[in-house]
């Protein structure tokens, strides 16, 4: 024991070595002598000494104090966490809120000591309940955690009491027989607000209640009527949410089309058509943006002021930014008053929700609500943002208000996961009609699990979803596809050149967009901006309107933009960017010198590329609901398009000459600059996302260019290996990071060194875990234990002297099963022994060390058997597991946390947390971990 | 002890009691004093004794003997596997393959008791190199186990030793500096033949491969080199092999015209042009199938007999058949002469091989090489068998070998597999012309572990692979996409109707197909049939010819069939499928009555869809190489034609009644029967396959019918859907158990509830495990422990009395550990003392009980610590754990084998064939198990 290293500079790389290991092994009998002879008092007593002081720092440093035993057992590169730097996101989350860590006693630390999963019951609906309500969402998980959930708690449970979603049918236990056993005392598995789920333990409880609806299958006719409706509830669920997010999208669409057309003018014949209905209805076939129709009146024509001169044009100005103003207005004012979740993509969020992770109301009914309604606002307004990331949010709302309907998923966590997958697919299938798309989408950047089974649901609920958004046909052409392209002309080998370069422009691109984001978003959220989130939106929605109603292509609908730039020039186009000098002698047809048109649009674009880029930094976070994809499509289009024209100008001036002679062919264009900026779209939204697959798939049902399935994929994966050269993450993980959410990023390699003894608590200096003995604690031993802390369950262990595992029990099922003996077995007091056991050995009465005094087993109460609340199987791993194996079992298996042994021994635990802080740690000691990968 | 259970009858539900545990579970200190007394005489002693006399019965059952102490611990529904009945395909691996069980010496056994792993290695290159070679593979897994795996091993071993592949690499061990200390004696990790891999490991390895390298790197200028090549290693490694993916489809593309072509004639000019190269190059543009172009020369021709009578017919039909005999002769005969493994289509194998098992020489070159030629003739044989199926394999092959130029891949099992599903991707990328497709199958069909990393470097696979065939150019028009199809109409929501159905058929023509192709095979395995392959494939071939020449529908090529299916009628269109009664009165441009040519093609393709059904089921799984897409597709797309039409005609002469008038609208085709078949095809094909995502994938880019997405998805979760209710798994799957491959299938779901000590071994009435003693057991001691059995892996655990676990050494460790030893350092002998701890404890060391008697410390040889060989974090679960958890973690943490713990002390452990062996037991006993899910 005396040759244990207490230096605290970091330990050489593969030391492995445990010096203080081996006394320990050699034989169980002599050390459990020296460990019960160190241990000194019983940790019962010993619970309200173990004061750690470390506990509240919020740097997470922990102070070198006294030593306790349990720590020794493995003395391996533990000062390492010595050093840890403050700072880190993690170190929100107190040190207390791991479960079963340390005797620090609740009365100690106060409320502010309680662990973040108990805080939100602490005070529902009292004073003050708008306080802040923006700064509950965004600050949710940061320092002022307690105030800001009480804040929400409030939204939830003061007057609006139902804006808290669906998530109120989780409290009503026992209303299916399936479940009342739950009900009568061992409800496992319901998880509170800002809790992380634990997925194998979920699983087992959904495999036990199916396994009951199999045996009541047998018993009874309603059995079996209600085994067949479990068995097609999954399918039904999906299929029913597929067509909710299909109807709510169909509305969205429809709605802002008609909103956006309302800054323009109205329908005098029925003002809730848009103007494309309008004109469809005065019979006005040759649509078109420019011609007006009969029955659409501008605004500037319903107050008589029809002609074009430059007082025209100054009131349309000023209306189009009273407009935009109007409609961010009530956009903001909306999502702060009902339903502050509603702002933002949602994207990060769903991905930490998908991961693990409960956050209460953040996909309830009145977020579904505010963020449809805000988000035609927030699009009619004219601001860089578009709906589609929003709509996956919308989706996955549809998911989980129409889960609660299922017993099976509404009343498991994980189960639930499953549909929200499934859900999040149908999102990104009704934002773009891209069914495939929609489940690339949910596998490759939203889902955490996604076994094949959910890929299925993915599959049927992406598939109802597109058939009911046909039905609906909001945008009124019979395609799904938004932005259908109709040049079928093929692209040439050596393209490939620029494809790269402009994978290179839209990885670069995503990189700067996403620095620039975050760092906003870090004043908004620490500094002073963040007070005024109405202001700041205001702010945004006047400066977008005042640069953007001048220059032609920032004032037209993004959407509108996106398809104008895909397009491909013909002879009979007249628009600005087709203003090619045709004559009937160009060879290469598509392909001819360019026209003064072309020259003031390209300079347009320059300048429109450059507002685009900055006002969606600045966008992108302000309290609106709004999405990137659109706003990143139209950046990275204008630069392709940009590109393209420039090389098609010069292939047409050296048409004969090296590298176009080889491949431009009489009859095609040369250069198709429509696909240059369909290209440069997919690298600039794969810059800021970093999706590869569920890009390419959704750029192909966007776009229907199904030939160019590779130079979207060579622009994707360029734009990602740029973009991960220079930031760690797409935009989401880095406003995860930015929020810090408890999210295991699973795309992560772990390249260090460190083992499970390193992580794990108790840490040196830290009380020793509080356990609980198999058959030697009595009711107000572990009513004491309870009391006196916060930890949200205890390991079961042999004896005081033998810390064998035998298992682990939540503190909830303690907790009920102990209220329910006193309150309805016979004889059960505070002195009644408890044993987890499955017989009660009387040498183990003998040998309780209880203050009851040596009393023989005779003339005690009766004793209380708490074997069922054990889970006698919980994941262990050794003290010598390298952390990547733990990480693998975190991610792979969903853990919440894992029990640490040695030799058998219990030694301490790790949660998720622990996991997630050690990262974070190993990453500011080590920035030159993001190697080439 | 006494109150435990010996009825034999099956336990009931949910019983998870263990009489037996609280006694264990009182205290360690009277349990351990228990156990040693019940225990009695030392293992070492008593592994001679404890012959299990059930290892060698091929059924599996396990007679009730003597009764050791360890299977007592827990005894909780141990009996239910007493009564498992015999012929499990598991029960080809005999029982002593597991690793560590139960302590019957290899000598009583002999080389037939020898555990399969190492099986392979007993006698290379002997007699008879030529015996059976087709045997060899497909009875690979069967009884017979040893002779065809010394067969095998001749063929790689033997006169053509390169045959096996770039395998051989595998044992250039210490080439690398890196590796120099694995190849000292601690080469963990290099597995044999047919043996299951441990991926957590082999990552281990990998990681501690990397820090070296980036130790290095900090060293030395050429470690910077090294580092850096290795970084990019991966993105260049998959590069080559989607190059070489990409060369390899491009020959055997063009390869299979000219071939097919030879059938019909030669080219005057060039023999070496086919069909159609050969017209263009005499400037025929108008190439079609029915008017011959001026050089290319018919045989019928060349022999002068150029009209058109009987006589020419019979000519025409005699040359027919017997280039299809011949080269079906040839493709044959190379394959059993050359390569075994290159028959079939290898999707089942693969499977296999990337869920973690080893088969030596089935990604080798000669497979490669004998796979790409006879592809070749099997396709030119007129055969009805596809060559995209095969393509998957021979892109593997690629990927395996291009592998071992890379030490990072090529000397990792794990890794390796990682580049193996890239090409997988490529393969399908090739196959189809769908790199997007070729991801998607990597992921749901082909790979097991698919992280994200794999996905990109899948994605990256495909995409050059996609790019270098469009460079070669095989088809010799510019698309990628080999049915592309024109029609640009659309889809009625009413038409879902027959989507469905179209949907149901495809997947009772999937069941059907595995079912009868399973059974025919079974006989081939089996039964006499298996003994003639040439002879089958001739028979085959003949009938398959004779029957085929008289349709014209079966007897062009299959994809030509599948195109023409596909494409939509126009007035212009003379084929036989087109003769409607067009004129100018057709409201319905596309829908007019059908002529005489429509019922007679009607007739001639439903003839030949049952003739491709039942020619198809015996032609997959002959001895030569085969696909199945391209068949199933055309099995498809004749039933979609036909319904297509049937449905057509209906909507001409019903145009204005009920459903019709609804949908029908002006200038559109109302049926589109091309579409139909397109829909048809695709459902077949899920049906055999059961492929959702990938499928739908594959079928957009094959067709380019991007609007017809959501159809597609209907057909294709159809099919799955009705497929499921009827077999099991699709074709990969199903030929996965025939072979009895140890394929631990991650799609089903697991719903019983037994436990971990119910599937664990030592099971009751089996020989307890053999174990190591931290620090008591001596030189001697270890290698008669390893003379006398035969497992690869031996758990370490405290003492003989006391069997906490410590760790797990694996037997090749152990015996290279003690070889180095005793050759290497002074004064090791028999009777050293070997520990596995940190320190040895001196009391540990008088504690011994060996032979060598009572004798002091000192005086005693130099005692050999080993604790470096120690795998110190095996992974454990508890006793209790249920087995639906084990599943998870076999499954997604890629597990070989997990030690079972009961309070911390060791009780036995489960191999990844226990679990497989367990899960076939309990579908024998539970047929009703596969419910609606």
């Amino acid at each position: 024991l005396h040759s244990m290293s207490l230096s605290s500079g970091p330990p050489p790389p593969n030391s492995q070595s445990s010096n203080a290991v081996a006394t320990e092994d050699s034989s169980s009998k002599e050390t459990d002598a020296l460990v019960h002879f160190l241990r000194g008092a019983p940790p019962t007593s010993g619970a309200s000494q173990g004061q750690l002081d470390s506990l509240h720092q919020p740097s997470g440093a922990i102070h070198p104090a006294s030593l306790p035993v349990t720590s020794l057992v493995s003395g391996v590169n533990r000062n390492q966490h010595q050093s840890k730097p403050g700072g880190g996101n993690y170190s929100a989350f107190s040190e207390a809120s791991s479960t079963a860590v340390a005797g620090a006693p609740a009365a100690s630390g106060g409320p502010l000591g309680a662990s973040d999963e108990e805080m939100i019951d602490l005070t529902p609906g009292q004073d003050n309940p708008f306080r802040d309500p923006f700064g509950a969402q965004s600050a949710a998980l940061s320092q002022h955690r307690r105030e800001t959930a009480t804040a929400m708690g409030n939204l939830g449970g003061g007057r609006r009491r139902s804006s808290s979603g669906g998530d109120d049918f989780v409290d009503l236990g026992g209303a299916n027989p399936i479940d009342a056993n739950e009900a009568a005392g061992l409800a496992e598995g319901h998880y509170n607000d800002f809790e992380t789920i634990d997925w194998l333990k979920d699983i087992g409880r959904h495999r036990k209640r199916h396994r009951e609806i199999l045996r009541r299958m047998k018993l009874s006719c309603r059995g079996k009527l209600v085994s067949l409706f479990d068995s097609f509830s999954g399918w039904l669920c999906v299929g029913l949410i597929a067509v909710a997010a299909g109807l709510v999208a169909g509305v969205v669409d429809i709605g802002t089309t008609w909103m956006s057309d309302l800054r323009d003018g109205i329908c005098a014949e029925a003002f809730w058509f848009n103007k494309e209905q309008c004109c469809w209805s005065s019979n006005d076939t040759t649509f078109d943006d420019e011609q007006a129709c009969r029955q659409w009146y501008t605004w500037a024509e319903l107050v008589g002021d029809s002609n074009k001169d430059f007082g025209a044009y100054i009131f349309k100005y000023l209306l189009y930014i009273l407009w935009s103003l109007l409609f961010a207005l009530l956009a903001a004012l909306l999502v702060k008053v009902f339903a502050p979740y509603a702002c933002g993509s949602g994207i990060p969020e769903m991905k930490t929700i998908l991961s693990g992770f409960v956050i209460r109301g953040y996909l309830g009914k009145w977020t579904l609500l505010i963020k449809s309604v805000g988000i035609m606002l927030a699009v009619s307004a004219g601001l860089n943002l578009g709906k589609e990331g929003p709509m996956v949010h919308m989706a996955a709302c549809c998911g989980n208000i129409i889960a609660y309907l299922f017993p099976k998923y509404g009343r498991n966590e994980a189960k639930k996961r499953e549909v929200l997958s499934a859900a999040a697919a149908a999102g990104v299938s009704i934002a773009f009609g891209a069914p495939l798309g929609g489940v690339l989408f949910s596998l490759e950047e939203a889902s955490y699990y996604f076994p094949l089974k959910t890929l299925w649901r993915s599959f049927f609920c992406s598939m109802v979803a597109a058939s009911v958004l046909k039905l609906v046909n909001p945008f009124g052409n019979d395609h799904l596809v938004l932005f259908y392209v109709e040049y079928r002309s093929t692209w040439s080998v050596i393209e490939i050149g620029p494809f790269i370069l402009l994978g290179v422009i839209g990885g670069l691109f995503g990189a700067g967009f996403i620095r620039a984001n975050v760092w906003i978003c870090r004043i908004r959220k620490f500094g002073r901006l963040g007070r005024f989130p109405i202001a700041e939106v205001m702010l945004v929605t006047l400066v977008t309107a005042l640069l953007a109603f001048p220059n032609t292509y920032t004032r037209m609908n993004t959407s509108r933009l996106i398809k104008l730039l895909f397009s491909k020039c013909g002879p009979e186009d007249e628009a600005e960017l087709c203003d090619y000098k045709w004559n009937s002698t160009n060879d290469y047809s598509g392909s001819a010198p360019a026209g003064p048109g072309i020259y003031s649009a390209m300079w347009k674009l320059m300048l429109a590329y450059l507002f685009k880029m900055v006002a969606t930094v600045f966008t992108f976070g302000i309290k609106v609901p709004s999405g990137l994809f659109i706003p990143s499509l139209a950046v990275g289009a204008i630069a392709g398009r940009v590109l393209g024209n420039v090389l098609e100008q010069v292939a047409v001036s050296r048409m004969d000459s090296f590298p176009f002679r080889l491949f431009c062919r009489a009859g095609q264009p040369c250069i198709n600059s429509g696909l240059y900026a369909m290209i440069g779209a997919a690298a600039a939204l794969g810059g800021v996302t970093r999706m590869t697959l569920s890009l390419v798939a959704i750029m192909l049902e966007l776009t229907g260019g199904l030939q160019y399935i590779v130079p979207l994929m060579i622009a994707a994966m360029t734009s990602k290996w740029v973009g991960d050269r220079l930031t760690k993450g797409g935009i989401y993980e880095e406003h995860i990071r930015l929020n810090g959410y408890p999210y295991l990023d699973n795309k992560e390699e772990f390249a260090h060194t460190t083992i499970a003894a390193d992580v794990m608590h108790p840490r040196r200096g830290e009380a020793q875990l509080q356990l609980l003995y198999q058959d030697s604690m009595n009711v107000e031993d572990l009513e004491t234990l309870m009391a006196a802390s916060d930890v949200n369950g205890y390991p079961v262990v042999v004896s005081r002297d033998s810390h064998y595992l035998l298992g682990f029990v939540t503190r909830r099922d303690l907790m009920l099963a102990l209220e329910f003996a006193r309150k309805n077995e016979d004889g059960i007091v505070g002195d009644s022994l408890v044993y987890f056991t499955e017989h009660l050995v009387a040498g183990a009465v003998a040998a309780r060390h209880t203050d009851a005094g040596a009393s023989s087993t005779d003339g005690q109460p009766p004793a209380l058997k708490l074997r069922r609340i054990v889970d006698l199987s919980p994941i262990t791993v050794t003290d010598q597991t390298p952390m990547e194996v733990v990480l693998e079992m975190f991610r792979k298996l969903g853990l919440r946390q894992t029990l640490v042994t040695h030799n058998g021994r219990l030694l301490g635990l790790i949660t998720k947390k622990d996991v997630l802080r050690h990262i974070e740690y190993l990453h500011s000691i080590d920035p030159h971990n993001l190697i080439f990968s």
